[in-house]
């Protein structure tokens, strides 16, 4: 319950229609796209500029109201779940393009724009952003650079963190931070940029981000291949960088995953086959078309059954259904899909994905295996039920024995779904109880009274490793 | 003085061979590339493994001794001076490139390999580390970390932090720390890689870094054109980003530069220009042509009284000299050559390039400016004397208002030279009294005893502001 004092405070600052307590309003904000977590926060308010969120956050630091800033809550890792209730702090609202400099290649948005909103304005210059998380129809600038979004794009562009080069943001005292600027290159002092940038809205709310934008590819062109052996389709990934290639898109999709798809869709996928690999290639067209020609010749090299290249924006349209698919799909199966992110050195991809099928089998459990194999960054997906104890038990325990595995090989636990709840007990393994130690002192030098989004990143429950790492 | 007794523990750590204290031995490390800083060590460690570098740092925490990490102290900004005295840990013997991974692209390398060693090793094998700073034949690569070095290839390569990884780096208090991974995503925690890179020898030692590479592009061609005006010149660099051409090389020299190469070089350059612009390409090989034809076309439109496009690569040697040798030449001009490093968004080339003009002939001052136009990271030079104070004087007031004006702009105090002790009066200026804050708790949080390169990026005496940023 929010002190009725504080409420009164809040509705000052940003209108009474934009504060929210009612207990339907604020189931509304208990969840974010994460299975099996929900809280109730006491309050959500929607602030309209900078200011407005400063004002709140003095007020929530005065009081230690945790405070949970959130966009769409299209994140799968519990980042936006208000774990100890307090306030949510909604940026939707600001959602405005403020600038598009074609001088400087930049764009400065409010955090509340809309992803594909911001594609649309700035390919219709000529332009080009290219980070693509898949919810990119709802997501909002805010929140991809809270969680460092990727996407399909990320081998050859990299991520949100490649293109963001100035944030303003409030820190949880209230005061207003200025970082970088529409700079090639800035190096007065540590980054603060980079450092906000994934940091999951725990240490200060991003209220407004130049990013840096790129001329728009000339052109781009679309291939599929199908394999009946995994271990050639990881062969074509590494034989294709190898030969110096850096395709925009390199997809893939294990047989559990295929056989689901065409379930659904009935587009004529074989059933019997290991893996396909999905590859775009965007630039000059006679680059794309000499790119396009050798991939295609290395997966037939590499045993492919199939090789089709689209010839129209309308075949690879077609191409690109399975692929665009593929959750979809998925989560019509089960009441419950648990869309997971192990990411290896793009290298350890064929034992990799014959690690989740083997712990799949040996827990009994439904995981269809696709995502993005030039990145190494696979999303094993669990189709299951919430509600049957006893399955999920044995989810955890397989994630374990997954997770195990992805370090074990170099990886991480998280290519780019965030920590949040979901890994925070995971984190460990990977970065190291210095690397722990480092974090949380980072996030004191930000948050002293520990108000921004609690109970995320860090957690005192971590796993216990299975193995102990080589 | 060190202890004796400290001395003899870090002899058995690192052999007596590798440990310095003689005073004719400690005046090679007291200063660096920066003119007017120098102060002696206590003692110099060169340590041959990461477990040395963590005992070596254990000791230094006990005793609370200073610990200052070098490569070759090629930096701009003093980094590498040993302010407060203490112990030099000069990386210079871990020095081995342990892994090219011609799979994942990516090289493993020890800090103390030489930038061009790392580049001559990976073009054998047609792949391609893009950050090429000056000093690049004796600057190693650990201190371009240290420093996020940049380099001719920034605007369309980005610089060092757009290459590194994963780190492996020794905490002040021994601990050993590893981040990232051979992953082209990784979003498990705060992203302590970026955090590293040019925090300037503050946080951690780099022991070992892993790099991103890329295919080695198929071809480059260069192009020189020359400008009456310099509001021309600048006008054509905005034509041609704005034309959505990211050439790999936009480099500016400035009248004063461009009669000292003459003088120096006697190559035939024009006497009465304001600025001549170097331009290069790399890819492939239509696009490049394409891009360079381009180029010729707008820089002919903006007015330029000449344009050569260089047809072999001799003839893009020599298009290429008049700017190598723009240092060299301007160092032999006076005793102290102070090298600035002012850098503003892009649009913004003109009205700093005129500021620059403007305040030296006010403080009666001979600073010549060239630079990277493509990125607006600009070195204005100037050409003086320590010994003469009362010019010394003006040289700082002079530089009071440059930097104050590229403030003003929307840059930074600087872009790729690092804050040490010469811009650490400056910082303020760009990231305000809360970014200050903030990066004193990061730097606690690293650091609580405050041993590690003490004396650089914060200081007790900022500038005062000669005028009130709007």
């Amino acid at each position: 319950m929010i002190d009725p004092q504080v409420k009164q405070r809040l509705v000052e600052i940003v209108g009474e229609n934009w504060v929210l307590d009612q207990p339907e309003e604020l189931v509304a904000y208990s969840y974010d796209s994460t299975p099996m977590y929900q809280e109730l926060p006491d309050i959500v308010v929607l602030p309209k500029t900078t200011e407005e969120v400063a004002k709140v956050m003095r007020i929530a630091y005065e009081y230690g109201i945790p405070v949970i800033p959130r966009g769409s809550a299209t994140n799968l890792s519990g980042g936006t779940v208000p774990l100890k209730g307090g306030l949510v702090l909604a940026l939707n609202r600001m959602n405005q393009i403020l600038e598009i400099d074609e001088e400087n290649l930049t764009a400065t948005v409010q955090p509340g724009v809309i992803t594909q909103e911001l594609h649309q304005t700035v390919e219709a210059k000529g332009l080009f952003y290219p980070p693509d998380p898949g919810s990119l129809r709802i997501s909002t600038i805010g929140g991809n650079i809270a969680e460092n979004a990727g996407g399909l794009r990320g081998l050859k562009y990299g991520v949100t963190k490649d293109y963001v080069i100035a944030l303003e943001a409030v820190l949880p005292n209230g005061d207003i931070l200025h970082t970088g600027g529409k700079l090639a290159k800035d190096v007065a002092g540590y980054d603060l940029t980079k450092l906000l940038i994934g940091s999951e809205g725990t240490l200060a709310v991003i209220t407004k981000a130049t990013l840096k934008l790129l001329p728009l590819p000339e052109t781009k062109r679309t291939m599929l291949a199908i394999f009946k052996d995994l271990t050639d389709a990881a062969r074509a990934v590494s034989k294709i960088i190898a030969n110096k290639i850096i395709p925009v898109t390199l997809e893939f999709m294990d047989n559990g995953t295929i056989n689901v798809v065409e379930d659904y869709v009935k587009i004529g996928l074989p059933r019997d086959v290991e893996a396909i690999l999905l590859m775009e290639q965007d630039g000059s067209k006679d680059q794309v078309d000499r790119d396009i020609e050798k991939m295609a010749e290395i997966c037939r090299q590499e045993q492919a059954v199939s090789v089709q290249v689209a010839s129209t924006a309308k075949e690879a349209e077609q191409l690109m259904t399975a692929r665009r698919m593929a959750l979809s799909a998925l989560a019509r199966l089960k009441p419950t899909t648990i869309l997971e992110d192990a990411t290896v050195p793009r290298s350890e991809l064929a034992p990799m994905v014959e690690t989740i099928k083997n712990v799949a089998k040996k827990y009994n459990l439904m995981i269809c295996t696709f995502g993005h194999a030039g990145d190494g960054n696979l999303h094993p997906t669990c189709l299951t039920d919430v509600r049957n104890a006893d399955e999920i038990k044995r989810v955890e325990k397989a994630f374990d024995e997954i997770y195990e595995k992805t370090i074990e090989l170099g990886g991480t636990i998280t290519g780019e779904h965030g920590v949040g709840i979901a890994k925070a007990g995971y984190l460990e393994w990977k970065v190291g109880k210095s690397g722990i130690e480092v974090m949380k002192g980072i996030k004191k030098a930000f948050d002293p009274k520990g108000i921004l989004n609690p109970g995320k990143l860090f957690t005192d429950q971590p796993r216990k490793r299975v193995v102990i790492q080589s």
